[in-house]
């Protein structure tokens, strides 16, 4: 597995993540974080609005990532083969950030304030995959069950991937989704 | 269909919902939703704490149905036949309130703030259904999926009554349930 160089920001990024565990999100500050990446406040202000987007920028790319996943899909695929590819493939760009998404699904577990965004962006990327379904021709409401089952799937075999670093994600992608399948049916 | 005589409470539901309709759900006031019912502020406040609640009270009593009808739903259901069984017959009891509930509808489909709401009890309700189905001895991975799905189906039956009154609850919900595993499967 490639390992993550961290720049300013990747830097800044896993600090914060590492104080949210210590002390609690909420009693962190900026100054706090920049002080235990080596930075200045002005440095962090230069990343990130505030101390939450540290929390959340890279669920923005990530997104950004399964969206273009999504639009150059093999057309053969049916929507949640789709979908799930697409997350598949954008996961396993996440391989190198390994720690910093463990520490944040461990920090999210304890902080409902992050959780409520959470779902706020878990909601946005499954309106925004239902809507890309549907330029592949899929019909509305098989795209909105289709992207919120691929994205179910996700989250299971996500948190199977942080419990187990050395598990193939595409391998776990596939075990979560049998197992939606066979509780649906 | 049994027609829903409001009480005070009732009415202050109903006339909320119309002023939100009718001017948006951030420029209403308490005092002008107590007005409109033909009741005081002070009413307002006996039976909700803030202008949001009257959005909400309905979704808390839900859940507490939804968890009861899981509790005694028959044991030889499984986990995704329970879930939607527990929906089904929580749903059936919205029947009366069918104005109140379309009025609602229109005013979280424009209503942002609204809507984020709705998203973290719908998260709830999913926790809730997820532990009450460990009660049943359902794997808690199964759980959890049958939960989503059940509550994905029930978003979109409900949406289908609210469109056509006269349709069947519990058929809508088969079928949004058939259009769920075809779109994973």
């Amino acid at each position: 597995m490639a390992r993550w160089e961290p720049d300013a920001r990747g830097r800044l990024q896993q600090a914060a993540m590492d104080l949210f565990q210590e002390r609690g999100y909420a009693d962190v500050t900026v100054a706090e974080i920049a002080d235990r990446a080596g930075l200045t406040k002005r440095t962090f202000f230069n990343h990130f609005a505030d101390k939450r987007e540290v929390f959340f920028a890279n669920a923005q790319s990530f997104e950004e990532n399964v969206l273009a996943c999504l639009a150059d899909a093999d057309p053969a695929l049916d929507a949640i083969g789709a979908a799930v590819d697409a997350l598949t493939r954008a996961g396993r760009e996440l391989a190198p950030y390994y720690e910093f998404a463990k520490g944040r699904l461990a920090v999210l577990a304890v902080t409902p304030e992050l959780r409520e965004r959470d779902l706020i962006k878990s909601a946005r990327l499954t309106a925004a995959m239902t809507e890309a379904l549907g330029r592949r021709g899929v019909a509305e409401r098989t795209a909105a069950f289709a992207a919120q089952a691929a994205l179910a799937v996700f989250t299971v075999a996500a948190a199977d991937w942080i419990a187990d670093p050395a598990a193939d994600l595409p391998a776990l992608m596939q075990r979560a989704l049998s197992q939606l399948r066979e509780a649906v049916t």
